[in-house]
């Protein structure tokens, strides 16, 4: 079958086209393609979609947004999450072409007979595949457009406007549609793209019934995800100490990684904990605080797990018939065994992919919906393709964070085939240019049809940059990156209280890291800065602005210790300030485009520090910033014109 | 079949994969491609590659070039025209890996008993594929890493060195390796990338015989290529007259483009040039002359054309039963009707483009091997894909130069389906921001992957920017960019005199357009910058440099007069400084890139200007150079180290 029309660059797309591109239920999700034909005719296209469990198809008039570039757009709104198909149609437009004709020949003064006659055809085609009285008015047009009592401009006068557009909309022949080939788009809910998450480690609290206790002070700090570390049976074998040291002492707890013992793997729960009724209370006690549980996929096992003993198979196995513990020579990792994802037989490989996906589906079974995996990049991409279509066939809201810190195309590949969010570089961005291109990367480019970036300016592994041995501003100034660059973010524990003790210069491990010890910490320390994030969170769910991801724009201001950029959604416009300088106050002269803004040019406009509560009245496109770290870190301001 | 390796972004490629991306005989041609897997095991991948009429495929080793991106690369050289197919193969490098752990482990004093043991177990696993001796090297190999008289250290040193490399090389095991999807690449000649165009209309020199009495002077100046617009008989059917005007006088030519007359069409010659014979004589003579013909391919019909009465299904009617001219209301161009290329019977679509095809085929059979296609982005997309792809099955060695000045989706797709190479915008782009955007769109961008620029400084239908009412050295200017930037380009004959009268202020035509009348030129005349084009074509032959497309660099000079490009080929290095502004001198200190240049950083090194026979002694990074466009407008500088 020969295209007559080349439709191409349909968008939302993966790079591969294998794999869903991404969007959001009930969110508006702009579908673009570049689409032309040879010659003047004028062309028409509209977006065709229907969930993939559906035989019902929704469709959508595109327009011609930059005729330049042959570019047509249309947005859609999703109704249902899962996956969906999405067919460009586009097809010569014969009845626009034929009243441009028209038109164009009677403002010439030109002759149009010939053109009248083929309007009046074009109408009585039409006529033959419409049911009454809609075929009655058209053949009547019909032979309007044949009278020749009346002026061709008066003939031309009766088939223009919104009646005859309706009657006449669509192909007038099946033979000039083109289609493209079938897209794919994966439909998440609303907390895949906008979240604020908290990470702790149970262990630290008293196991489950004492996370419940730290629910208000999270909850009231406005986060939506409480994600613990994991929560199962660990081993005991060449169980690690405290700062990493090879040698646990008596008491020492070990690395919670090092998952499975002699009470069980993936799906249990580590006594010291609780059990599954501290579990499920602990379920019941998020969602009434009006969060969500998110835990920790770690697919990897310590000496003492079960499988071990009862799936040997699923392992490396040496030549000496030990199985082989994770190393990177001359680096060994003792404590855990690495799953063997492609074992001799294809039955083994089969049934321990289906183990491993049957983990997500107990917890799906006890609640939770949300998954932080840890280090995907060390299992098979195909894995991940299978394990999470399957996942989500059965569960289309259930999101997974990939916690992959690694080369830049693996971290694109998983979420390419699947993965709903992923952490990552912004740890380690801190200057200005590099937070710029780094948020223009994963917000604006190609990327974004597909990779949600989650930003978290700590992880229990990771204290990096200004916030090693560094001041409050710091914490603070990177906090409101993490919280307004992009609409998910994170923080790990302790992060309120300002903990900036490196393990040493050549690591960024914390110094006595929680993940070989028990920490102990003063919530109500009179310096958290707790307040300061429960303000910014609040923010954050009062502007529609700040929840989205590709509506970023960065403006210019002569100062490279200030960061400025915009966010708007409909009406919501938002311009936020930050001072990356931790120590010193900085000032500069703004540059904004204004029309982006959608703030006058001529007129005053208010900028309302919601940080602050102060009221701003500019004008023009370069009003004066100060930023003093020592008082707010930043300026977030809620621009809006002023009543008349 | 689950992919273990990840093998994406495959290049040179086409942007939907369905065409072949291009490449040139006995030319090295750069594969990449994304290539990873999970975990810290070593890969090794390959090029596989055939010609796609070959069941003998060629192979070429991979290495990575970029491991922060997974980016793998190899140069192979195609031996043979036409279409190829591309497979890469990736595979887990069990014996480097296995190779890495011993030494990594050795270097850090542990254990490596297991390792040796994993060692010789592939070393009897490659012993049993491969033929004796090699089997019995091998099976020794396997037995002295056994050997624990000897120490680990000298175990190890046993297996390293050249020959256990070619000896273990390739895949340990067939379930490792991951085959890519085939991708193709089309072959053409080297004179689809590098030639000098030459237009000129025959019937101004007496037709084809009278064009051979031109070729001399052509051929001198160094010309490649000679285009004609079209030699066909020509219609009387509302002929145009001189400088376009709707209505021929007696003794007007009228348009050679409205093709077809009662001489016949597009297979025959206007009586007026010659006949076959004189054809003949005049392939045979450009071939003498070292050059090839190259002719012009329009699509479309004067009303007197044959077609016009043998097959009124080709073109489109009207409902008053005439058949439809030219239109783009309220412009008409009566003396042209297009072809209908979807006529109602696909039959008749089907012999319509077949007769298209016969065009190309029957002036092939007559020694033709170029057309410059006029006006491509008016006839279907699909008939393009399948008439290249129809006439370089039998016609490998055939080129098609895309005459689109269009929208670039449009551009870039004509290149896609299959053009050979493409007119571009250069003659528009006269700013020094715009050549250098340009420039390196065209080709260093993911387009010089199937789209190859040819630049024409004018055309007989474009005189713009500087050249209107241009003085000489704006015409010099304009000739070394098209010439240096890029290694095709062409101009139109009246060229060399500097031929500048535009029609009118709001017109590109010239002034008493060859198009609708018979020109005289004086080629003798002391005006004519013929030498200097001599001069720049014996460069461009000289230096391989300037022969490949996507090897430019700008280089930054402060001065936005000057732009400043070097282009490199293995030891040849050529940097051209032109100057853009056609009446004053222009001055500037350079900044090179040194290390790209492969010129030395702490000695002196020289500049030797081709234009001149200057030669210039530099040192540094920061060359001042001057250009004074009443001498030379340009500096074509050939770098070279001073000999030791």
């Amino acid at each position: 079958m020969l295209d007559r029309i080349v439709i191409d660059d349909v968008r939302p797309r993966t790079p591969t086209g294998r794999y869903p591109a991404k969007a959001v239920l009930a969110e508006p999700l702009t579908v673009t393609a570049t689409i032309f034909k040879e010659g003047h005719d004028m062309l028409a296209a509209r977006v065709c979609w229907r969930p993939c469990d559906s035989k019902q198809w929704g469709e959508a008039a595109m327009t011609a947004v930059n005729q330049g570039l042959d570019l047509w757009a249309s947005t859609i709104e999703p109704t249902q999450l899962g996956l969906h198909e999405i067919v460009i149609e586009a097809w010569y437009d014969e009845w626009s072409t034929i009243k441009h004709k028209l038109k164009a020949k009677l403002d010439a003064g030109q002759e149009v007979d010939v053109e009248l006659e083929e309007a009046a055809r074009a109408v009585e085609r039409r006529a033959q595949d419409t049911g009454a009285p809609q075929k009655k008015h058209l053949l009547a047009t019909a032979q309007a457009l044949r009278d020749d009592v009346t002026t061709a401009a008066e003939r031309y006068a009766g088939i223009v406007g919104p009646t005859m557009d309706a009657l006449m909309a669509g192909p007038l022949r099946p033979e000039y549609v083109t289609r493209s080939e079938p897209h794919t788009v994966w439909v998440d809910r609303s907390r895949a793209v906008f979240g604020a998450w908290y990470e702790l480690f149970p262990r630290s609290y008293g196991g489950l019934r004492g996370v419940i206790d730290q629910l208000p002070r999270i909850a009231d700090m406005g986060f939506d995800i409480l994600y613990l570390t994991p929560i199962h049976p660990t081993g005991t074998t060449a169980r690690k100490g405290r700062n990493n040291t090879p040698q646990a002492m008596p008491g020492d707890v070990g690395s919670v990684y090092a998952i499975g013992g002699p009470e069980g793997g993936h799906t249990d729960i580590h006594p010291d904990l609780g059990d599954f009724d501290d579990f499920a209370a602990l379920v019941d006690a998020v969602h009434r605080h009006g969060m969500e549980l998110a835990l920790d996929n770690a697919l990897q096992c310590s000496p003492d797990h079960p499988w071990v003993h009862e799936h040997p198979e699923w392992f490396h196995h040496r030549p000496d018939g030990s199985i082989a513990y994770a190393e990177n020579p001359p680096k060994k990792y003792q404590d855990i065994y690495p799953l063997n994802f492609w074992p001799e037989l294809d039955e083994d490989r089969q049934a321990l992919w289906e183990a491993c996906r049957d983990i997500f589906l107990f917890w799906i079974d006890k609640g939770v919906k949300v998954f932080r995996v840890d280090n995907p990049h060390t299992k098979p991409m195909a894995f991940w393709a299978w394990c999470i279509a399957e996942v989500q066939a059965e569960h289309p809201d259930v999101i997974f964070l990939s916690e992959a810190f690694t080369r830049p195309p693996v971290m694109a590949k998983l979420a390419e085939v699947g993965f709903t969010q992923s952490y990552t570089y912004f740890t380690w961005r801190t200057a200005k240019i590099e937070l710029e291109e780094y948020t223009e990367e994963v917000a604006r480019s190609y990327k974004a049809d597909f990779m949600r970036p989650n930003f978290w300016p700590n992880t229990h592994d990771i204290l990096s940059g200004p916030l090693r041995n560094g001041p409050v501003t710091a914490f603070k100034a990177r906090f409101v990156l993490a919280a307004t660059l992009v609409p998910s973010y994170g923080i790990y524990s302790g992060y309120e209280l300002c903990e900036n003790e490196p393990m040493s210069d050549a690591n960024e491990d914390y110094m006595h890291s929680e993940k070989y010890e028990i920490k102990h910490r003063d919530f109500d320390s009179a310096a958290s800065i707790a307040p300061f994030i429960t303000l910014v969170n609040t923010i954050r769910n009062r502007h529609p602005a700040l929840q989205r991801l590709s509506n970023i724009k960065f403006h210019r201001v002569d100062n490279d210790q200030l960061l400025v950029y915009s966010k708007v959604a409909d009406d919501d416009v938002v311009l936020v300030v930050v001072n990356i300088d931790p120590l010193n106050a900085q000032a500069g002269v703004l540059y904004l485009d204004l029309a982006e803004l959608g703030m006058p040019w001529d007129q005053p406009y208010e900028a309302y520090d919601e940080l602050t509560g102060q009221s701003f009245h500019w004008q023009g496109a370069s009003p004066y910033v100060r930023v003093n770290p020592w008082q707010q870190p930043a300026h977030i301001l809620h621009l809006r014109r002023f009543e008349v």
